[in-house]
């Protein structure tokens, strides 16, 4: 059995519900069956889409090598990050390390390459979405990229912010609101390409064509680490 | 804001849950206002119930310790360990560290004393139940433990075994059943002394009466480490 490290906190429900999912998906019987983690929650690493945007000059990067480091000195075969923003950084963490980083953009790209998706609706925050982290790998497999209107894109960074992040009661007409413009800008599959999302997913019903990045991710991992349950090897909703 | 470190994976998913609760029961607005934690998974400590009752000849406790004192190198300002069965270790491992160890079975005698709880039913592995966890701590508080039959008792192992710790859909039927049980025997509360059990509180009406321990455990943990929300100050189920 392989260690697992996480680099969490980004934030702190999603990193849970990440830690909620890798056990979901493995495949045990007793405790003795899982995963060991060693999962590092720090959420005053500072916010990912300010910096990345130039609203604020602190950079989460030092804190996430950090812990890199301290992941790797503690022997762990492979890292993980749920919190797709900070994906933004993913070359630099994995050439910082020999550990393996899972990236969690290429294993959606892969997924949705092999079912033949093409056209994707991405819900994810502005930092993601401005410094295009989906395009730049789905291009590679020719998969179109579709982002919400500017109206609606506001409406992503509040569910995000105002409501997942502050414990809030998520506005679902307000999510349901942006799937169907992305639906019908011509997206087949909806990705949560933020791990903030999830939440929303974990606590409401989302409907059909709906990928969650945090599975893709927790999917990845106990692959890499342990066996995956086959019920999990299907992640859109249906 | 105080460094949480969390023994965990004593289950996988009670930990995942705990953390959960944590963050749940933490008055934040944003990321950057949660408690940091590190939390060590590690599913693969031996079995508690069946060394505390002779069945297997391997200790958790080497591996517990070696946790606590890891945490403690990384200056975490206090320690929790969400399995109730591991406290029968409780003084061993808060005596081998300077930082002070959450006792889960203490903070639910204070509870329950405040509100002037006198019976209390106790659902719990056999491990607990027979090296008298519960009793020994709350006869000093003048509160009352009583258990289920021998026949109840086996339902909860199975719920505890069988169903959380194999990823299996819980048997609700057994679980009222041990409910009415301890209700009938003279129980004002039901305690859910196992953190598996917690799990069924997340997934299952539960009913009134029921005070869940991991919810104890992580409100103790929040106020020593930051604010709790207001509503999390009562926690027995209504």
């Amino acid at each position: 059995m392989k260690k697992l490290g996480i680099i969490g906190g980004l934030g702190p429900m999603a990193t849970a519900y990440f830690m909620r999912r890798i056990i979901e998906m493995t495949d045990a019987a007793t405790d003795q069956d899982n995963i060991e983690m060693i999962i590092y929650n720090c959420p005053t690493i500072p916010d990912r889409t300010g910096y990345i945007l130039g609203e604020s000059e602190e950079s989460p990067l030092p804190k996430i090598l950090e812990l890199a480091h301290e992941l790797e000195r503690q022997n762990v075969d492979y890292i993980a990050m749920p919190c797709i923003t900070a994906h933004f950084f993913h070359d630099q963490i994995a050439d910082s390390v020999f550990v393996p980083v899972s990236n969690g953009v290429k294993e959606a790209a892969l997924y949705l390459h092999e079912r033949g998706i093409k056209n994707v609706g991405i819900m994810a925050t502005d930092g993601t979405a401005q410094m295009h982290l989906f395009d730049s790998v789905f291009k590679d497999y020719d998969i179109k990229c579709i982002y919400p209107s500017t109206e609606c894109q506001k409406l992503v960074m509040s569910i995000i912010y105002d409501d997942v992040k502050a414990g809030r009661r998520v506005a679902m007409k307000e999510f349901e609101l942006i799937k169907t413009e992305l639906l019908e800008a011509g997206a087949d599959v909806i990705i949560l390409g933020c791990t903030e999302l999830s939440i929303v997913k974990r606590d409401h019903a989302v409907g059909d064509k709906v990928l969650d990045i945090i599975d893709v991710l927790a999917a990845d991992c106990v692959k890499k680490c342990a066996k995956l349950r086959k019920e999990y090897e299907e992640l859109i909703t249906k």
